[in-house]
This record gives structure tokens, C-alpha cells and sequence, in this order.
């Protein structure tokens, strides 16, 4: 009795669930039992076990997954803290200086660097087989179609797969909302050019996928970078402060384990945003292509399932998950859809024909559920990996995230640390990664570094992070 | 010696020649002995030939052909005159009209109605088992490669091998000097993108090619429409009053078989036309899809062989000679390339990885060159036979355009006849036909159609064409 006075339930609670880790009981990634469950077990109140979790929570033993519950941390991993998300909001940027980076933006995916660079997924993870079989197959049973024009808005067969597969993301979209487009950067880019003119301003995250900011750039739009956190996204308050200060064409997100975060947006703070972009009619831009890799758990929902006002155009592809080079995106979108069509045709008439009916029916044959499952699972256990080898050679002042979803990471390293130089060497030695001043319109993340998991563990890879560990420690 | 002294040698000569096709002996599409022959067949001087040949020319019993020599022109197509050029050079459109037209733009390409409307090969002139087993061969034996990314510029193979063909073309490019894209419309707009900003003025040929209009206004660009004839193209006299008026920021012309004319550019106005572009400064985007298809003797250069400047923009693609749906195309510029790939880029990241490898074999294994030799037959066949069903069943007045290359014939009605009318009656019967209004930034050709004859003669077509006869009859 006087122990149980001196520790409180849920305490006690915390230490047993702690000392079945320690025991390996309950191993790196495992989920520990429910709150209901624990609650049966040890006969105590729902309150407690809550109280028990949280506990365990920010001594970094567990961590909450959305919609999935609480899951055992990597051991590895407890040296690192996630990024802060940067606090000021800047000034919209004109984004003039960017194009001149294109040479470091083709050296992040240059094939014969060990690929940390670009986030593209490794062909060992991709389904070659079946794939190939599935389109030789389109090929020999429908060769005048697989080689004959698909007019814009593309395969029929497609856009209704794509429409049932909505009802996973929580939308209800039909054929008739698609439109099929060469990868999700030309959805983007066509959702930019609907809904924005030469010099207005859009609000992205920061940091920001520089491939929009390229897409920006080119488009003669100014970028007005929003803080987001590694955990939550986009900071609300942010984007409230920056629609305040003056006129905003568009808001592009990555709700579901943005890149370069892997950040994963609250559910009210998705609310709170289409609110406030409805209540000032900036269409919203959602870019989902990680959407259908979480680590764990069910497919997340888009941003667009609970958009009331048919104010979010939806850009989404197969690029991280099934075929980067079939380059077959999509966009959707009820209120902008001629438009969109009108402006795809003005760019290049149509997309290719065969990978669109390969397509249609690997997804309609399950075969691309059936490989998920597997490659949310490879790709958890890629970023873990990646994750512990950072904490094992890097110094010890880094911060990385901890995305539950996606194969980045975001590397925070001592603010004087300059990620232009670490590119270089590591370029050097043969190695790609990602400078992290590519994802701000000001340089802003020049001590960060965007780390891809897109490729299978590996020696050649292990020995890559510990020399680019050594390359960062030099310089901290 | 009196009758001699009363009918001069080529004279004799002449009726001897259209003796022999009133016999038949040379039948239509034959070609004739050529100048050298016949001067020493009939031991006559080679002037006096010429003249001969000349009479027949303009008595329209025998036509030239560039760089091939003289042939019997179709007996039928006799009573057929040429269209002629329009006179004046209007003022810069500004296109906001345009756009809405896309509903026309879209039933032009429906499959579902008898295929005169849009400018798309029949699947039944592609070779695609031959294409089909290649790109089936490349995803068993590359599969990776096929899969996943091809950054651009793109495949380094098909580049190669562009660089190869373009000999044949009068170019010296290699693989660096190109980037392939999605279709030349992609190329036309990454072109247009690179040299002009909006607001800008670009001269276009008149009639010109609607969908390089819809580019045009979706660039917010005017287009100036500088007069063109059914024979030799775009006025160069036009050209010059255009720039003298005002700025012009780039010209846009097919050289080889236009559409929808079918003109072909006399070396004499090529030379003409890049001296002038070269004097003022002024870029000058080529379009060569239809330049691989000539109907007799060897492919023509592109306008860019004679390009000592680095002035020309050259775009092109494989959709009206082997796969539209492929959507393989590409633009060749030296001073522009980094540019175009950042654009490129910003649009779409990259091409499908598949298409440009299955390509690259397919002209690599000399497939293209043996195809090519059977298309350009068809594609004169058919033609052929258009024109002789146009002769039969339109009204007299109708005067039709007599390419050399390419696959559609432009129609001129007398003025009162509105194709927007004759539009929508052949739709209502089941015929897709496109309306000259839709060839002009101003509706200048509101009683011209442009016929396609993508499609191997049947009697579906034949039937089309003698209701759509009727349907002008009724309107004369």
C-alpha cells in the first residue's frame, strides 16, 4: 500500500509497460497494447492508462501513429529530437534566383551517386514483374489502343478505378472529376495555372518541396513560405497571419507525410484551414503522393474529403509507390475541371495511352493493394534503418523527423553548418543527398538536409550515411 | 517542216507527253520521264523540255513535285483549283475568343463519327505488331529502366538515334541538342514558353494549325496570321510587312506539308524567311510532323538545315507516322536547351521512360525506315482518292488544296457558306469534318473545312464524303 501511495497507478502502469520493452517483451515498432485493452488488464480506468501512454509519450519510449494507436519508438532513435518548426513567417519571394539550381536538382537524382538525393523509390521495390506482364499483356490484347491517341481527360477505364479508390481517401469522386496527367508535377503545375495569374502570391510549407518552387518559379508566382512542424504540417496560425497581410491566389499542402517533413496535418487543423481558405475563396492545392504509404495503419484521408465548398483540387500519382516512369498522375477537381482540360491540352494534348490501360487494370485486378501492403511495411522499415544509422554516426546535436509515413527525412543540423558544402562533398564521394536551402524560396533551411529512404538497406548505403556523417561532423 | 514551223517543238513535245496519258500509258500519279530523258529520247534541247513540261504544269496535267520531278496529276482532281492566298496581313489577335471552341476541338477527335475531322492516323496504317512486340521485348529485357524514372532531357538511346535521322533531314544534331517531349504539341509550347512572354505578338500561318492557337491563347500570346498559299506556305512579303508593323517576338511555321494546307516552302522563301527572322533577331520555331511523310522521293529538309544562326527552334514527333498515343516527340535547339529542360521540367519533371526506349530500338532495327516507305504510299493513295471523291461530289466551286506530303486536304467553299453550320450537320449525321473558323485567330475561314484522310478508303468514308457533298450543295 505505501509503494501505491508513494507512485501513482498510471506511473506504475508506465514502468511496467516500459520494463516489457526493456525485457524485448515488446521490440522497436511493435504496438503496445490498446488503452482499452491495458485498461482490462490491469483493471484500472481508461483516464489512467491515458495518463500512462502520455508518460511514455514525451520520454520518447512510444509514440502515437494517427489513427493507429501507440507504437514501441525505435531504441535507436532516442537521441533525436524532430526539427522545431521555424517561427517567423516571411515576406512572399519572387523566386527569380531559382532556376539556376537545375543543375543540383538533376545531381539529386543522378543514378550513379549512392541515391540519399532524390526521393524515388528504389526499382527493387516496385512490382517489375507484374507490371510488365500486365502491360505486354494490354499491349497484345489492346495494341491499337495502347498505341493510338487517349484523348485528354484519358482512359475511362482509369479515372473510374481512380474514382472507386477515392472512397479510401475518404472522397467520393467519379471518373468525370479526373483528369489523367503526366505525373503529379504537371497535375500541380496545371492547378497552379487554373487558379493563379503571373505575380500573384501562393502560400506553400516551409520547408517546401523545391519542385513546386520550381514550378513556381517558371510560372512567375511568389511563394509565401508558411512554418510547418516535422509533427503537424503547416502552421495554421501562419497561414492565418499571411492571408491577413494581403492577397493570396492559391495554398498548396501535403497533408499526408509532406516532403521534405513527413509531417502529417491534425485533423482540426485540416478543418481549420479549409475553413479559412473557403471563408476567403483561396483555392487550396493538395498534394497527395505519399498519401498511400503510411508506415502503419489504415490509408489516411485526404484533405478533399472534407472539403464541403469544392474549393481543393486534388494532385496525386503513382510515382512513389508503383511506376515513377509511367508518369501517370492525376488531378481532381468538380469546379475547374474544363479549365484544367483546355489548359492540359494547351500543354501536350494528351498522356501516353498504354500506361494508363496498364494501369486501369493492375488496380482493378488488386494487385497494387497487394503490393502496398508490402511496400508501407519495406518502406517503415527503410526509414527506420536510416534513422538509426543517423543517430549512430551523426553528431549528436542533429535533428531528424520522424515521419509516419513517406521515405524522407529531414535532417536539422547546427545552424552554421552549410548544406551547399555538404552536397558538394558528399557529391564528391560519391554520394546524392538533398541540400536543405532547395526547399525554401530564401535559402532559409541551409543547415538542413532532406535524406531519401527509397532505397533497400544496404553495406553500399550504410557506409554512404556514416561518410556523410563524418562529412557533417567536420563541420559541426 | 510546215507543220513544224506552225506548232514549235515543245509544243509537239508537250502533246506527245498528254498523248501518251489520254492513252493511258502514263497513268495518274505516274511520274514522267524526267527533262534529261526525254531530251535525249527525242533529241531535243533540254530548254525546250522544260517549256514543254511548264504547258503541262499550268494546263494542269502534270504537277511538280519538290525534288522528285513531274507526275500525272489525278484526271479527276482537273476541275479542283487550288485555294488561293488570302491578300491582306490583318492586325495581332488576341485569341480570348478561343478557348470556348474546345467542345469543337474535342469533337473533331471522337471516334465515335466517321474520322474526317481530326488530323490522326487510322491505327490500320501503324505497325503495330512490330511496335507492339518491341516494347513488349524492351519490358522483359529492361524492365527497370522502363519503369521507373528517365529524367529529362530523356533516354539517351532515342536522343542517339534522333541525332542519326536528322542527317536525312539536311541537320547536323546530336543527342545533346535534343529533349524529348510529351508529343510536338509539348515542344511547340515548351518553344513558345522560352522565347516569348505574355502580351507578346507570334506570326502564324494563315490558315494555321488550331491547336497552335489554343497553345497561343492559353500563353495569353496574340497570334499575327501572315497569308499563306496551298503551294508554297507563308508569304514572305507578308512576313516582312508584319515585322516592319511591329514587334514580333517569334514565327511559327510548318515548312514541310503544312497544316492544314499541305504547302511546301520553296528553298528560295526558306532562305528568305531565316535571313529576315536572323536580321531583326527574331526566333523561328519550326514544326516538322508531317516531314517525314512525303507522298514521292526523298524526305525534304527541315527548315533548320539551313539555320547557320542557331535560330531555329526545331519540334517534332512520331504521332502521324507510328504511335500519337506514344506521344513521343522532341525539340531540337542548341542556344535554348537549358532552358527548355527547366521548363520541361516545371511542367512535367519527365517523359514516360517506356515509349523512349521501345522507340529508340524500333529506329535503331530500321523498322521506321521500312514503315515510313509504305506509309507515304498510303497516305498519297488516300489522298488521292479524297480528292477525287471531293471532285465528284461537291459542288463545282469548291476548290481543294493538292499536297505533296502529309494527310489532309483544306477545302475553300464559296464565301457565304458557314462551316459552322456544315459542322454541325455532318455531326448530326455522324461525320467529323473541322471547320475553318477554327484555322484562323479572326474566323477568316469560316468556308473552308480542313478534311483529314488518316483513314484507308472504305465505303463508310466514301458514303461520308458524298453526304457531306450534299450537306455543302445545300449551302452554295
Amino acid at each position: 500500500m505505501k509503494t501505491r501511495l508513494k507512485s501513482p497507478l498510471y506511473l506504475q502502469l508506465a514502468e511496467n509497460v516500459e520494463g516489457m520493452i526493456t525485457a524485448g517483451t515488446l521490440r522497436a515498432g511493435d504496438r503496445v497494447p490498446s488503452v482499452r485493452q491495458l485498461s482490462r488488464q490491469h483493471k484500472v480506468s481508461v483516464p489512467t492508462v491515458v495518463q500512462a501512454y502520455t508518460l511514455l509519450e514525451s520520454r520518447r519510449v512510444i509514440e502515437a501513429r494517427p489513427k493507429s494507436g501507440f507504437y514501441v519508438r525505435p531504441k535507436q532513435a532516442v537521441g533525436l529530437t524532430e526539427p522545431a518548426m521555424p517561427r517567423r513567417v516571411p515576406a512572399a519571394a519572387d523566386l527569380k534566383g531559382f532556376a539556376p539550381l537545375m543543375s543540383v536538382i538533376h545531381d539529386i537524382a543522378d543514378p550513379a551517386l549512392v541515391p540519399l538525393g532524390g526521393a524515388i523509390p528504389s526499382a527493387e521495390l516496385l512490382p517489375l514483374d507484374k507490371l510488365s506482364r500486365i502491360t505486354s499483356g494490354i499491349l497484345r490484347k489492346t495494341t491499337a489502343a495502347a498505341i493510338n491517341y487517349d484523348p485528354t481527360p484519358g482512359c475511362l477505364g482509369l479515372r473510374k478505378e481512380l474514382g472507386r479508390r477515392s472512397l479510401d481517401w475518404g472522397c467520393y469522386l467519379e471518373a468525370d472529376h479526373f483528369i489523367l496527367t503526366n505525373g503529379a508535377s504537371e497535375a500541380l503545375h496545371l492547378a497552379l495555372r487554373a487558379v493563379t495569374r503571373p505575380g500573384d502570391t501562393v502560400i506553400v510549407e516551409s520547408p517546401v518541396y523545391y519542385g513546386l518552387l520550381h514550378i513556381l518559379s517558371e510560372l512567375h508566382l511568389k511563394a509565401l513560405a508558411v512554418p510547418a512542424s516535422a509533427r503537424d504540417g503547416i502552421s495554421i496560425e501562419g497561414v492565418e497571419l499571411a492571408v491577413k497581410r494581403g492577397k493570396v491566389a492559391a495554398i498548396v499542402v501535403i497533408p499526408n507525410f509532406s516532403n521534405p517533413l513527413g509531417s502529417f496535418m491534425p485533423e482540426e487543423n485540416r478543418k481549420a484551414l479549409l475553413d479559412l481558405a473557403a471563408a476567403r475563396g483561396i483555392p487550396v492545392i493538395e498534394d497527395d503522393i505519399y498519401g498511400d504509404i503510411p508506415h502503419e495503419g489504415p490509408r489516411p484521408r485526404c484533405l478533399k474529403s472534407l472539403d464541403t465548398h469544392d474549393n481543393v483540387i486534388l494532385c496525386g500519382s503513382f510515382s512513389k509507390t508503383l511506376a515513377p516512369g509511367f508518369r501517370s498522375g492525376f488531378i481532381a477537381s468538380e469546379r475547374h475541371r474544363d479549365r484544367l482540360i483546355a489548359l492540359k491540352m494547351s500543354i501536350n494534348f494528351a498522356n501516353t495511352s498504354l500506361q494508363a490501360l496498364a494501369l486501369a487494370e493492375f488496380l482493378r485486378t488488386g494487385g497494387y493493394d497487394h503490393h502496398l501492403r508490402r511496400l508501407r511495411h519495406t518502406y517503415r522499415g527503410q526509414v527506420g534503418k536510416m534513422r538509426e544509422a543517423i543517430a549512430a554516426t551523426f553528431p549528436s546535436s542533429t535533428k531528424v523527423s520522424n515521419p509516419a509515413g513517406g521515405f524522407v527525412l529531414w535532417l536539422e543540423l547546427p545552424t552554421h553548418v552549410d548544406s551547399r558544402e555538404i552536397f558538394q562533398t558528399a557529391r564528391e564521394a560519391g554520394i546524392s543527398v538533398a541540400p536543405g536551402f532547395l526547399f525554401s524560396p530564401a535559402s532559409e533551411f541551409n543547415h538542413c538536409l532532406r535524406i531519401s529512404c527509397g532505397f533497400p538497406w544496404s553495406p553500399r548505403i550504410e557506409t554512404a550515411v556514416a561518410q556523410l556523417g563524418q562529412i557533417v561532423a567536420r563541420r559541426v
